[in-house]
């Protein structure tokens, strides 16, 4: 294997991995994963040697930052993604269930049956511990993996790899997890055109990586995570409980793909409610832009121009715009937002109900905070990432996300008139 | 509007109405295919009309065959175009069932609902009664439609476009149902690339188009059609049942997706049922290639090559192959076809079962013919195609596969820790 042909040879590698592996029984599957994480625990010396040359690396290039702590790895993170793989482990299997079935008028008998995807490849940034928690959503659901993870955390993953790896002997193929180590892109292209072997490619990463990918791929891709993500403040909001959610959404992690961007505020309330705004805002180091009216009312606030109500701010920026009424918010949300997630704060069922079905986004949330959007969250123990195109599947993808159905049906004979 | 940007004049007039095509209620959205299906029986004089200039373009450019027949209309289908809309109108809304919901550990309150797509494109072939199936399909389940047919339908699509817009009147957009009239083959590659304002490209048609969207298309793309099917014959198959079931997937339309084009023999029958076969495919005018072994067996038999098995016949060729077991079949079938739709014929349950499990195609048969998998078969009333893939939707796709899901998530202030 040269580079030039590793994504291939790969590929064709999990492929011929991937029918064994649907075969395996759901227990041998989950005993799979218990093996993978006592495989990492045992070497997790080993694996942090790798981490730290690899974060050494990454530093001496300059980095630093939120991106070193994301390619940071340490005994606690390593035993929570092992203790990840133990609750995926223990999760119900969705691989053979029927998802629905009925008898023909010619007496044909068709199941709808749930099986694994095949293979699938994950182009992902540099964070070790997603390398665990997608191989650990893949092996469960009976896929074999590609993975390609960010160039930085190379020595990292082929540490976790070759442990996990080390679990799968003697149950499944070890060739169903599968690392591309080359960090030269062209082989991310490569991948991205393997009609025949590759069943689905699933990019993580800023939204000029996703664009590069919906271009080039001739596979199915499912388009995942960025989050211009808006909350709107109705004019029945409950003040304290709008800024506590915002100052959430906003500050906690403010460059994950969940956190908030914009806020929108109904004109009703406007002139009472943004002061109070502005001061959670100030307290918490945000830094505001604002529309005309949000300017006339709070003063020393810089313009929010056009481009600002697209933009996915990866920092401490929000931008408010005061709308005059939850149709003109559902209207801004469709056109600017990226069918992520959106949130309106409100006290009466009818805006929420218009707000929760007009809204054309993944995730849609009423008096909760947007940073709730994870598979985690939602208790599908770990995830692949969050969908946000329609087909397939939209918002936090785990298991079932990584399945795909067949018709089974059964006759005696039966011939199309 | 010029011919330049009428992808993308429509295509927007198509996403403003898909927002208020998705909140009509279900009633009205039903109403609206009645509408459609008088108006166009109104006006099937002025439509036979278009379809008969259509006809008469089509045979003074040589057009004749399999493609005139499809491109023919006539009251009889017409009528049975006009059944189908109502008959989809009578079918179970899919739009705002809620396929799941949980309370999480935080006390928020997740529900799954099923919403429409939004635009639906879809580029088919010269088959004017699938301008009226698939718009019934979009309207019903809540989605916009942008159609692009076959050149050679243009007038039949636009006088039928016309009945159906006009029975959208009063109810939903008339926006809803776009035609794109240009015959400009570069039109369908704008449309392909309008991530914004299509959520969904479904192509119908030949492989070699298939592949082309694939390659160009940037908006998520449900591929549809190749049907290179197989026909295994078990060692213990009824043979009368097997050639009845064979003649029917072969003979009664060859050139549609779902004909059998491979038949594979387990070896410890071939002796014996060969013969049989042959004769049957000779009455049939089915000319047969065959491998080594079928050729020893059955004498005056062309030689089938590598590039047998991969094709798609569109007439009456059938390649016959001998197999060591049932491992073998499903091991060829998953290498040289094309996942669309495979049949066994066989008595016993262990070799039923390894078979349909294990053939990684979108429809797997028991003793019935491959010609079964079909939306109107399936009961579905109609179809938008047979997808192929392994995302979002597999096999007939009707009204379901025109949706996709939300979450939508009701809190009292829940903050993420």
């Amino acid at each position: 294997m040269t580079a030039d042909n590793e994504a291939r040879v790969k590929a064709m590698a999990a492929k011929a991995a991937s029918y064994v592996l649907a075969r395996a029984p759901s227990p041998v599957r989950s005993r799979a994963l218990l093996n993978m994480a006592d495989r990492i625990w045992e070497r997790r010396e080993e694996i942090l040697k790798a981490n730290a040359l690899d974060l050494e690396d990454f530093k001496s290039r300059g980095g630093s930052g939120a991106l070193a702590d994301r390619l940071l790895l340490n005994e606690k993170r390593l035993k929570e993604a092992c203790d990840g793989l133990r609750q995926v482990a223990s999760l119900q299997d969705p691989v053979g269930e029927v998802v629905e079935g009925w008898r023909t008028r010619h007496g044909l008998e068709i199941r709808k049956v749930r099986v694994p995807l095949g293979v699938v490849a994950v182009v992902y940034e540099a964070r070790p511990n997603v390398t665990i928690d997608i191989s650990g959503l893949a092996i469960k659901s009976g896929n074999a993996v590609v993975l390609r993870g960010g160039a930085e955390a190379i020595n990292s993953n082929r540490a976790i790899v070759g442990a996990m790896k080390a679990g799968l002997e003697g149950l499944v193929p070890v060739d169903s997890i599968q690392l591309i180590e080359s960090t030269d892109r062209r082989l991310v292209d490569e991948l991205l055109k393997l009609d025949e072997l590759i069943d689905v490619a699933i990019p993580r990463g800023g939204a000029s990586f996703i664009k590069h990918v919906k271009e080039i791929a001739t596979v199915p891709v499912i388009e995942t995570g960025a989050g211009n993500c808006h909350i709107f403040v109705n004019l029945d909001a409950d003040f304290e409980m709008a800024n506590r959610i915002i100052v959430n959404a906003k500050v906690q992690r403010p460059s994950v793909c969940n956190a908030v961007r914009k806020v929108l505020v109904h004109r009703d309330i406007a002139r009472d409610y943004i002061p109070l705004l502005m001061e959670a805002m100030r307290k918490h180091s945000v830094r505001v832009r604002g529309c005309e009216v949000t300017r006339s009312i709070a003063g020393d606030v810089e313009e929010a121009t056009e481009q600002d109500w697209y933009e996915e701010y990866m920092d401490l920026t929000l931008a408010v715009k005061v709308v005059n009424s939850v149709e003109e918010a559902v209207e801004h949300i469709n056109r600017y937002g990226t069918k992520h997630s959106d949130a309106i704060i409100t006290k009466n069922i009818r805006d929420a109900n218009y707000f929760t079905w007009n809204v054309d986004s993944a995730c849609v949330y009423v008096n909760a905070s947007t940073r709730f959007t994870d598979g985690g969250q939602f208790g599908f123990g770990a995830e692949v990432g969050i969908s946000t195109q329609k087909l397939h599947a939209r918002g936090p993808m785990a298991l079932r996300e990584l399945t795909t159905t067949k018709y089974i049906i059964m006759g005696d004979g039966q011939l199309r008139e």
